[in-house]
């Protein structure tokens, strides 16, 4: 995180230049995600988005931490939520340079268990762990230096959003300057900020686009996220099951095949929802070009042999929405994620714009 | 139809030979998909299986039509129902040598009208329109002949059955033998009967195999049909949603994918359920082979030209068991069928066993 950016500067950041915030749909706001407000955290329920617009209301880091495991939020959501259930603590401690040694001492130990408590809500999010760490550092830093500790932790969080939404901005804007007018556009899954600022960029840019999204079985990601939010912004779109992309490909209604990942080897394996990898397998049997966001640089992971595919309670694959597709005796798998290699990835859009997997281990930061 | 088949024969049919009947599993039990029993059409209930083995009871040919219209069954079903209601008819007229010329004339009226009625609810469904036509041809030679009609009916509806079972015996024997011990088999949509006894063939030769069944969006035929028949026989199966098959594939899990087909063009395009070409792609870039179960040759289906893929109601699409899965404005497309071109193809199966996709036009009889 970098704190400069809370001190004023001439040069408008890549957020502010493109106008970013302005063209977020409603489930990207970050305010509609997780925010604190009067003394709570609310966090935005994407169980019950598109068809409502409602909130959890969060009293304590238990309740926060409750809310994340429910699976309110996902995405970009758990530790957006987890950074505000922070200032449930610092809000009520006025740490200025008066407060008592074991007040201080008290705040820094009820953050450190709050820390604890949230991460082991989703214990493979490496994001959460990271940014709770940064802010729980700020905290540490304004302790000490007797500051007020609110004010630094709420300046923190704003700042990290100010640097991811450069970052999402950079990478979106190299990705929309690659869409041409009237091509038709494949997705999977929610491409969160990344591919729909892409989207609206390009759509900005005058250029007549048309999405089409899978539905993202079993949880539906693309007909309750993707869908919703491309609609909302004004652009063309459809949905579709996910048993559908390669025959929009023969139709040649797809020019070009777009997705978020969630991680990307060093080696450029794309680590994606499930079925990112087959879509790739029919693109490339369509000369249909497949780009996927990066989003930060893991360095342990190196190549697929550091990739374990998560493996889900199987009961899932057999609801719907919470209904039954079929009987009990019936066995189920649930891969959660899939694996694609660079063969099938023509560019990875990162920071410096697009790159090709196989030249993403001398890039520093993606 | 064969109507020779019905006088006794030393040689024991290909479906005797194999005792195709007994492995039947529940929903492609004849009786079980349409009956007529103590004077009305019993339709099996297609839209409740699994969770129920439940009849839909039809006093006339109106109901039969409107259960058929209904989607009460699909596959196989709208043609043996459409047969079965015609006894409706001949189980009231008793058109012996003694009957009237008027009340003979009555009855082949009243066949018409049915015909006509029926073939109302799929149009499209030739099956069904070539079975109505020879069942009412035996009528008509009943009536001419002075004969018991209904009885002339009920033994036209046997023999052709009998005779089907035939056809799919042989072209499952065909496949079964090309299944080899501890193989992954990936399906999609309902394979009918063909690929299901290709499954129990095999499984009773002592081959222990795996199929994976995809769920099949937006209707969930791999869910609610194919998974549970392939768990009654017990053999092992596993549901999975639609974006998965290929990382199966990558896993080495799948060595054969065979579907059946709605429809093969002269030039070995396999017209079926949509989803089938996005996985015949994905078995191919991973080396697997892909065998399509052939279903009658129709002289009219000579090229991809000929082929029209129908556009459903594309709210289906926005609903799950009747859930909606987005919100109203969203738009969708819902194309029913892909065509997957020979090129992707390894092996119809034909009564006369795997046959190259490119050696189908000679071929007289599938």
């Amino acid at each position: 995180m970098d704190s400069q950016r809370l001190t004023p500067s001439i040069q408008p950041s890549p957020a502010e230049q493109e106008g970013t915030y302005k063209l977020l749909p409603f489930i990207l706001k970050p305010e509609n995600i997780a925010r604190f407000e009067s003394g709570k955290v609310l966090i935005g329920d994407r169980r019950k988005y598109p068809f409502e617009q409602s909130f959890v209301s969060c009293d304590n880091i238990d309740d926060v931490a409750r809310a994340i495991q429910d699976m309110v939020t996902q995405g970009s959501g758990p530790w957006l939520a987890a950074v505000n259930a922070l200032r449930l603590l610092t809000c009520r401690h006025k740490a200025a340079l008066s407060a008592s040694i074991k007040r201080r001492a008290a705040l820094l130990k009820a953050l450190g268990q709050a820390r604890a408590a949230l991460v082991s809500t989703r214990p493979t999010n490496t994001a959460m762990k990271q940014r709770l760490d940064q802010i729980i550092f700020i905290a540490e830093e304004a302790v000490t230096k007797g500051d007020d500790v609110d004010k630094a932790v709420a300046g923190g969080i704003t700042a990290m959003l100010l640097d991811i939404f450069d970052d999402y901005t950079l990478r979106a804007r190299a990705m929309a300057d690659q869409i041409k007018d009237g091509e038709g556009i494949l997705t999977h899954c929610f491409g969160e900020a990344g591919f729909i600022l892409s989207l609206a960029f390009a759509a900005r840019d005058g250029k007549d686009i048309t999405v089409y999204s899978p539905e993202t079985r079993p949880y539906f990601q693309g007909a309750k996220l993707t869908a919703p939010a491309i609609r909302e912004m004004g652009i063309k779109v459809n949905l579709i099951t996910d048993n559908m992309p390669a025959h929009f490909m023969s139709e040649q209604k797809i020019q070009k095949y777009i997705t978020a990942a969630d991680l990307i080897t060093l080696d450029g394996h794309v680590v994606n929802k499930i079925g990112t990898y087959q879509n790739a397998i029919a693109a490339r049997a369509h000369d249909i070009p497949f780009f996927a966001f990066a989003w930060g640089r893991d360095e342990r992971k190196k190549s697929r042999d550091d990739i374990v595919i998560e493996q889900r309670d199987p009961a899932e694959v057999k609801l719907a929405l919470g209904t039954a597709t079929t009987i009990d005796i019936v066995q189920a798998c649930y891969p959660a994620f899939d694996i694609t290699p660079p063969e099938y990835v023509s560019g990875v859009v990162t920071l410096q714009g697009i790159v090709s997997p196989y030249d993403l281990s001398g890039l520093q930061k993606w």
